[in-house]
């Protein structure tokens, strides 16, 4: 039998799904999973979006342009230049979500050992998505303690060597809630200016800052050839399953090569993309209700978590997760003896281990990340229910 | 300035999609351009499977499981298991069309410059996912004079390397049309087996077979490992924009380890998934009416297209493709100049010039790849525009 490769080998299971299958038993047996692993909210989408999808009219769904419909890519270049960020449609490509935009990224500019400097813990599928490349990811701790404030710029020099490609950022930070301020980001503007790095800035979140403004490194003056931009619909509308987000670059040259890895799978998908389109014309009050509704989440679950003891969370400034350090001998099994062994009046939470966010494994090994993405009325008896788990679970700590 | 990786400067262009400027700027002059470059047919879509997609009645579009819905994956295994092939619903990955079933296979069984023997001339993207993978593509030549029939054996042998991982095949073929016999593919199976190499074959033009059974990689005895088996809805039932394809293996790594790419993707596309679960329910005939409607375009362009002095082409055998060899100094240059240069009636064609479809580029450089997927007064036309543009065309030759 023929063997798989060694990439396939190293490749994580995504700490996000890989219990799935513990929870699916857990559900077959007639257990409610209160899902707070996974960054896919509740809230309704605007729904004259949903009807754009609903009047399709096409007799047939064809391929779109490789680099998304050219009526799409001019009113997100609107909503960017609404927002303050100067751009113009050419320096836009749509990609399948954020997911696709990073990885058109990477290949753009790594080479085979080339190097990422992320802040970690960081978003688990960066990891996924560098080792899917042949690239390698060095990270740079943050820690709980500074609320996963910017690791040093002394920090990231140590860690640069002449392989080093680019710094990646993710700002709201998924999955620590950290929003990095004017100030951080210019740093890592300067550093990335005297080493010709790229930064690469996933800032799908940018609606959900709840302590402050966003500032986009699209704004950074000087390294203007160097910022490469994530973006998605996905959770600022709640459209996960459009599958719609956009790689933006003023480097012409990235977004050249970008569209020839484009053009080799053809097109993003047509009908997310007429959702897209009119998911650009709703009110913007429709992102402002989302954000104060995730706010109170946010307020309502970090209080109750901090209440339980041995239990510390960080208030996060923005996105809808947080990095919750949670008194166990490990997380990870804690996580998976929620869903294969614990009830609580029929209930029971997903969390998604900490472990998973870090390359070290031990790292975050006490730690999970959960998303506040549930209504008041489930996170509250999710709180009950992780109470009731740390009283009777065997590998409670201290 | 930070520099393009070199796999970046490597991934080549889409000859199916290059030309797409000067496609533009015709039209923007008022010229109708006839495509013929690209798989795109005019049929329509069986609309019941649409009106899926319009009662959507969600009241937001989540993420679906990475490896595609249940549901959707339970129906498509009824589908194989109806046309003979005998696979259970675990052996399907749903993916983001078929190229992203390529991706997987890649990543799951290639290491940084592991080989791919593929026959040549070859659907062009394949040589671009190879260098997003960092392997390498290791072509073995197929000739307009045998009808692009298999290569012999001894061929694929001479290709073979230590680094050697698999063969990879299209059936029915893009480009050229050429329908595998089982004879030739149980000649693959041995080499396969006695070389321990891995088999992902495309079929997503199974049902376009127009001169005899198709034969599926699948039914090969005692390689059940060793076979990758990458398809698609788009050409189907023309939904190419639903971006809904699948990797399908009985290799339980190879599912295991491509589903961990998938998880780093979260999930394809939702909306996508609901028209394929509902194409799944159109009646059998609905493809075998698109087989007789190409089987007519077929026959008419080819009879046309040799009946142009200069001109040659094989009789294809299924898919809708042909690579057409044309009286010409480069064939690149005459796409070009049909879009930049020439009109007849206010008309021109767009072609994809041969060379993508090769890995050295003075092959191919006579020919082009056509796909005949207009209707027959269409084809009419652009039978007259190339015609006219022989004629004229500075750089004929003979």
């Amino acid at each position: 039998m023929p063997q798989i490769s060694d990439r396939g080998h190293t490749m994580p299971a995504s700490p996000i799904r890989k219990l799935s299958k513990y929870a699916d038993a857990a559900k077959a047996r007639g257990v409610e999973v209160l899902h707070l692993n996974i960054g896919q909210p509740d809230l309704a989408t605007p729904p004259q979006a949903i009807d754009a999808v609903r009047n399709f009219s096409g007799e047939y769904i064809p391929y779109s342009h490789s680099a998304g419909n050219i009526t799409l890519r001019k009113k997100l270049a609107e909503y960017y230049n609404a927002i303050g960020i100067v751009i113009s449609y050419e320096d836009i490509l749509i990609t399948n979500g954020g997911s696709e935009a990073i990885c058109f990224a990477y290949y753009s500019i790594l080479n085979y050992a080339d190097e990422v400097i992320v802040p970690e813990p960081f978003y688990s599928n960066y990891y996924g998505f560098t080792t899917e490349t042949g690239a390698r990811m060095i990270p740079v701790r943050s820690t709980i303690e500074s609320g996963f404030a910017l690791p040093s710029i002394e920090e990231f020099e140590k860690a640069l060597t002449p392989r080093t490609k680019a710094i990646m950022l993710c700002n709201p930070n998924n999955p620590t809630g950290y929003v990095y301020s004017r100030n951080e980001l210019e740093q890592i503007r300067d550093l990335v200016k005297q080493y010709n790095l790229f930064l690469i800035c996933d800032e799908v979140y940018r609606e959900f800052c709840y302590d402050g403004e966003h500032y986009s490194v699209m704004n950074l003056q000087g390294i203007e050839d160097n910022v490469i931009l994530i973006d998605s619909f996905s959770k600022r509308y709640n459209v996960c399953g459009i599958r719609i987000g956009a790689l933006i670059s003023r480097n012409k040259d990235v977004i050249a090569t970008s569209l020839k890895f484009a053009q080799a799978r053809l097109s993003p998908p047509s009908l997310g993309q007429i959702v897209a389109e009119a998911l650009l014309d709703t009110p913007q009050n429709y992102i402002k209700e989302s954000a104060k509704e995730y706010d109170k989440r946010r307020k309502f679950i970090i209080n109750e978590l901090n209440k339980i003891k041995g239990v510390r969370s960080p208030m996060p400034k923005g996105a809808f997760y947080s990095i919750v350090e949670l008194p166990v001998d490990n997380a990870e099994k804690f996580c998976q003896w929620l869903l294969e062994e614990f009830q609580y009046e029929g209930s029971t939470i997903m969390l998604a281990p900490g472990n998973g966010f870090y390359t070290g494994k031990k790292l975050g090994d006490k730690q999970v990340r959960i998303a506040y993405i549930l209504n008041i009325e489930k996170l509250t008896k999710a709180i009950e229910c992780l109470k009731h788990a740390l009283a009777v679970y065997p590998g409670r700590t201290n």
